[in-house]
């Protein structure tokens, strides 16, 4: 079968065995906003044509090629849910040359009636339950960071924070980038971040302190942008993990869970790193529940 | 005498006589960043430069003026200062029209080591002091909000939230502004704001709230910006007012003052509006401490 995470800014294809093992990958910066036009089915063929030529009859997609932006919507699906009611979700999607599936994303409503929703990660999530305790919390860093909760195989509710486009919007247009210059992660920057934002005192004034070591040259250019990435990193992550010892599982790409699992262990709860191949272990786990006729 | 507030992007003269009433008052946008190559004697001139050609021989500035990349910069003082202690960092500059002097703004650490800094502020706090208690807080809404602590007519600590900033960057450079449609404040849409930002929830869980609202049509385009705006207030004014009933000095433009001051209601504290005189007023009292030779 084919698995493909197709998000907002990337497409990610694997072409897995009847084990659900790895055979072929492919990766390209084609996420839905990259196709014009709307053209998905062509953009599907230019990458992985050749394994469907090949003999491929399945493809199980996940993640906002079933917004509203995508290729067809695939409408969401409301926690506590499991492999099977997600599997259920799944829409057919016409197309000629294999069956074609979307999984829905998950959506959530707090106690105050203010809605929450994702999509790509409940495939993420299903895909590392096979590490996860009876009673689990996942991470799933990213521009829409999402902190979920499983049960029993089952995710029972969600919440998401802005923390990576907030990072991209403070830096790149507020006075808080003005002292910052580009270059590689400074990790004793971000973990002065990370203290700070155990300090009293609320997100909206730590930020302002930003600007304010800057001034007194306190923080360096080379260190402001990683100061302000441990910052936000470290309110979310105080905000989200109970830090009582427990494990967080954390799914995503290498350099960001890196820094997660700083900010989680001086929180004092300990990461599970489970890496992008998550997304795989979901697809395949989910196709077995879906619906092919 | 002359008294002027010279900030970032906005330039506010006023012409006092003897007992400190205005006379005559100027305003241009044209704050020290419109400035080019640092004309600021040929800006003042062409603002004033009748005032001073009338027979003024004293001009007095408060604000950005004194920063490192204003006219001459006027050390920071520290905190606690009252209007003695801010006249005493006045610095003069060299001006052939009249005698001129450059007020300084105020610094204060906190228990963590992290600075803070304000410009202009302690101007229109000193301007605003009498009628204040004994012990008094002040919020100077505007891009970077100041809360101030007074006591005995000295400002004892303040602290910065960059809740004006945060909003026009989340609302120019994320996913947020997408949904939003310029518009003139819908007041019941800013109090949902404000509601939200009691709920439980970190304010960075709070802002991808106003995504999905959108997403499910429970957030009208007329009304996203007026909700963010609402739920950046809340959060400043939450974690920096007790809301134990006590009053609020507000200082500022009409319009913000008249939002903070419905956030502050929904603290459960009160809030006494000073306008935008206090500028003047402080200027006034702080000439008379201010060494002219």
């Amino acid at each position: 079968m084919i698995g493909i995470d197709w998000g907002t800014t990337s497409f990610r294809a694997f072409r897995l065995d009847d084990q659900g093992a790895i055979v072929d990958r492919r990766a390209a910066p084609r996420g839905i906003l990259a196709i014009e036009g709307a053209r998905f089915e062509e953009e599907l063929l230019r990458q992985v044509g050749d394994w469907i030529a090949d003999g491929e009859t399945r493809v199980l997609m996940a993640g906002m090629i079933g917004s509203r932006q995508g290729w067809q919507e695939a409408p969401y699906v409301r926690c506590p849910a499991g492999a099977a009611d997600i599997a259920a979700g799944a829409i057919p999607v016409p197309f000629a040359g294999a069956a074609l599936r979307i999984l829905p994303g998950l959506t959530v409503t707090d106690a105050a009636g203010v809605p929450d929703v994702l999509r790509g990660e409940e495939t993420q999530i299903v895909g590392a339950l096979a590490a996860m305790a009876e009673v689990a919390v996942a991470c799933l860093p990213g521009s829409h960071s999402k902190w979920a909760e499983v049960e029993g195989g089952r995710i029972t509710g969600f919440a998401t924070y802005l923390s990576g486009e907030a990072f991209a919007a403070l830096r790149g247009h507020t006075i808080l980038g003005r002292t910052m210059r580009e270059g590689p992660n400074d990790t004793a920057a971000f973990d002065r971040g990370l203290a700070r934002a155990a300090d009293p005192g609320h997100l909206l004034h730590h930020l302002f302190g930003v600007r304010a070591l800057a001034l007194f040259g306190a923080l360096g250019e080379a260190e402001g942008a990683s100061y302000l990435s441990g910052l936000l990193i470290g309110h979310e992550v105080r905000a989200a993990c109970a830090g009582d010892g427990a494990s967080v599982h954390l799914i995503g790409a290498e350099t960001l869970c890196g820094l997660y699992a700083r900010a989680i262990a001086a929180r004092g709860a300990q990461a599970v790193v489970h890496g992008e191949e998550a997304a795989a272990r979901g697809l395949f786990r989910l196709s077995a529940e879906v619906n092919w006729q």
